[in-house]
């Protein structure tokens, strides 16, 4: 990052590179990234998809400290291209198979921009309406695509929230469970708290267990293999949990899987709700990846049985061509939710929310502060429903 | 968002609007949102600050289900026009002064875009090195302009790490400080743990506590008025720390602020951390407004005894012209955190994980999956650096 001296003299100013002291700065700049991106996607399946780099390489070509002055973009660009891509691994690459396909799209992309244009920070419905409500509205329209049940719906005592991750979805679901068992049991009985799921769940569960402080003996992981197509089995779960039930543990959680990490295996939704219900249990589905598939109707049926979930979550930025970080959850009752991660100091304080006239996000989640992560959303809804709506007609015309 | 006939016809097709099938067309839309950008900053200081809808607006302008046929670009844009631009709050505004000051700047924006591109999820070193490598060299770059100790650098034991929100930050805190209590006293004892803060300290804090599983009785917000310019009174620490030995309890962290929400008041950090160190209690700075400021010699002195800090952490989004999210947190004992928030399922082991020759950010975090979102800040840094200078000579010239 060199050429200091040049900078010194001639380089750009303060004034150049704040926003939004000079528009037409900003525009001409911002142009060239496009072409920069455009650019990399045209050699894009050229690359090598795994870095090949060694650790430690980048401290080699980066100085010690920062630099003190500024350099021109087309300086930055060409150290991202020489430096940054090489350590890049590349997961949009037409030919990246690791965890997860390539997942975002010309639209996932152009609302991104949008979203980083406007900056905004909604945690509140009053620090921008518009982000909260097409939120609810958004979140609505994807229940009704997936068929989800009424109680999904913000209409009724539930209602979908994007989340960052699945891990956080599974995590908020983890707390909101926890503190509804405790309130009634008391919170001196949180080292008998037992939770569910098969050993295939993905490991989002375990931490989120840790983070809520369940006790790591308590952490029933059930053993699912070949012969059940590595799906949990009900009877197993019933066993595990007249046991617990018998030593006087408190069997509180059950998470199923739609689509494991491994080996997209579908635990049976309708027969592991049951138990749940019989057993006071909250139920989440994680369906983090085979969820957006369930909306196609000739894949809808792995999902049936979600009407006895507690929860429900699904990554729009796996299949549903939205940039990472976009996950969502489904929670039939949102005041569990509110109750564990609420909080309200005088300097959040507003008419609308006092009112109660309003959702404000910040108590569905774990941090205060949220992105307006909707525009990749609702805009790619446009062509992925379209794309599943295509991919229907084309498999029946040739099945 | 309507027009479905026409579009059914003529509108754009699915190959249309998924990458990287048509990469001209992306950046000829591209190029489009660039320019809407543009035009939003330049009507931005005309437009009221504060959205003047009324709750439930939205759901008045957009269709009950999902449509079923895209649109063009330009009615998309037209729409975020009509519909969702009256429902902003526009943080961006020269005119917003809530919560704290307009955030980004072109070099964030910048950034932000080149993320969008490369669409990294770099949660393990090997899902992109360059990501994982940037912010381990920035966060070092960072903590030097700070003058933090040495021990927060990533060559010792310690190192930084971005983290979404200040929220996330002070909650891997409290997590990785609760665990290492417990390992010592039983985890039985959490009913004994003690948390202590002014009562002018961020609500992220009690939602910390909440999560994790702190009895909220055990919550210590000290009084702070208007006597000590409302910053937390090392005696009224002291006297609480020792009445709470004296009956048992465990006191565990101590949570100081470098500008609070309410009025930017300022903790006596060197004080605190003395009674923090003789009491062995994990004791964070939570700069998230102040720190940025910090850079410069003649503010510096808001963070003198530092030194006696475990975690200190930074907004990065609030003062240092990046978009948000981005929280920075430093860790003098990076071992605690990844013991509170490692997990090592199957199917992420890679051998430059198992050969322990590289960071893995997934074990400093809540979520697994993390943005590339360094290139806000290394872009940012250089200019921010400069306009820190700038200042700072301005002032010394002027004073």
């Amino acid at each position: 990052m060199g050429k200091d001296l040049i900078k010194l003299v001639g380089g750009p100013t303060i004034q150049d590179q704040t926003m939004p002291n000079d528009i037409d700065m900003a525009k001409e700049n911002a142009h060239k990234i496009v072409d920069f991106i455009a650019d990399y996607y045209k050699t894009l399946q050229d690359l090598p998809v795994l870095s090949q780099v060694k650790p430690g390489y980048l401290s080699e070509l980066l100085p010690d400290s920062a630099p003190q002055w500024p350099e021109s973009l087309q300086d930055v660009l060409d150290d991202v291209h020489q430096k940054i891509i090489p350590g890049v691994t590349h997961w949009q690459s037409p030919n990246y198979f690791a965890y997860y396909p390539s997942n975002s799209s010309i639209a996932g992309f152009l609302g991104e921009m949008l979203s980083a244009g406007f900056n905004i920070v909604g945690f509140s419905w009053i620090t921008s309406p518009a982000a909260t409500e097409l939120e609810v509205i958004v979140l609505d329209w994807l229940a009704k695509m997936l068929k989800l049940p009424n109680q999904f719906l913000s209409s009724g005592f539930g209602g979908g929230v994007i989340q960052g991750t699945a891990s956080e979805a599974v995590l908020v679901a983890v707390l909101a469970a926890r503190d509804k068992v405790l309130r009634k049991v008391g919170k001196e009985a949180l080292n008998k708290l037992t939770v569910y799921a098969s050993d295939q769940t993905h490991s989002s569960l375990q931490k989120a267990c840790q983070i809520a402080g369940i006790y790591p003996e308590n952490f029933r992981l059930l053993k699912a293999d070949q012969s059940s197509n590595y799906s949990l089995d009900p009877e197993a779960l019933s066993e595990a949990i007249s046991n617990d039930l018998s030593s006087h543990f408190i069997p509180f959680f059950l998470c199923a899987t739609v689509g494991t990490t491994s080996s997209a295996a579908v635990d049976p939704l309708r027969d592991l709700g049951k138990i749940a219900k019989e057993n006071h249990l909250w139920f989440h589905v994680d369906a983090a990846y085979g969820g957006s598939a369930c909306i196609c109707p000739e894949y809808r049926h792995y999902i049936d049985g979600v009407e006895g979930a507690d929860s429900f979550g699904m990554n729009a930025h796996k299949w549903l061509l939205t940039n990472f970080d976009c996950s969502l959850l489904w929670v039939k009752d949102r005041s569990a939710l509110i109750q564990s991660l609420s909080t309200c100091p005088e300097f959040l304080k507003n008419k609308a929310s006092q009112e109660n006239a309003v959702v404000d996000f910040k108590d569905w989640q774990i941090p205060l502060g949220r992105r307006f992560r909707l525009w990749p959303l609702a805009h790619s809804l446009l062509s992925v429903f379209v794309s599943f709506h295509h991919y229907r007609t084309r498999t029946m015309a040739t099945s």
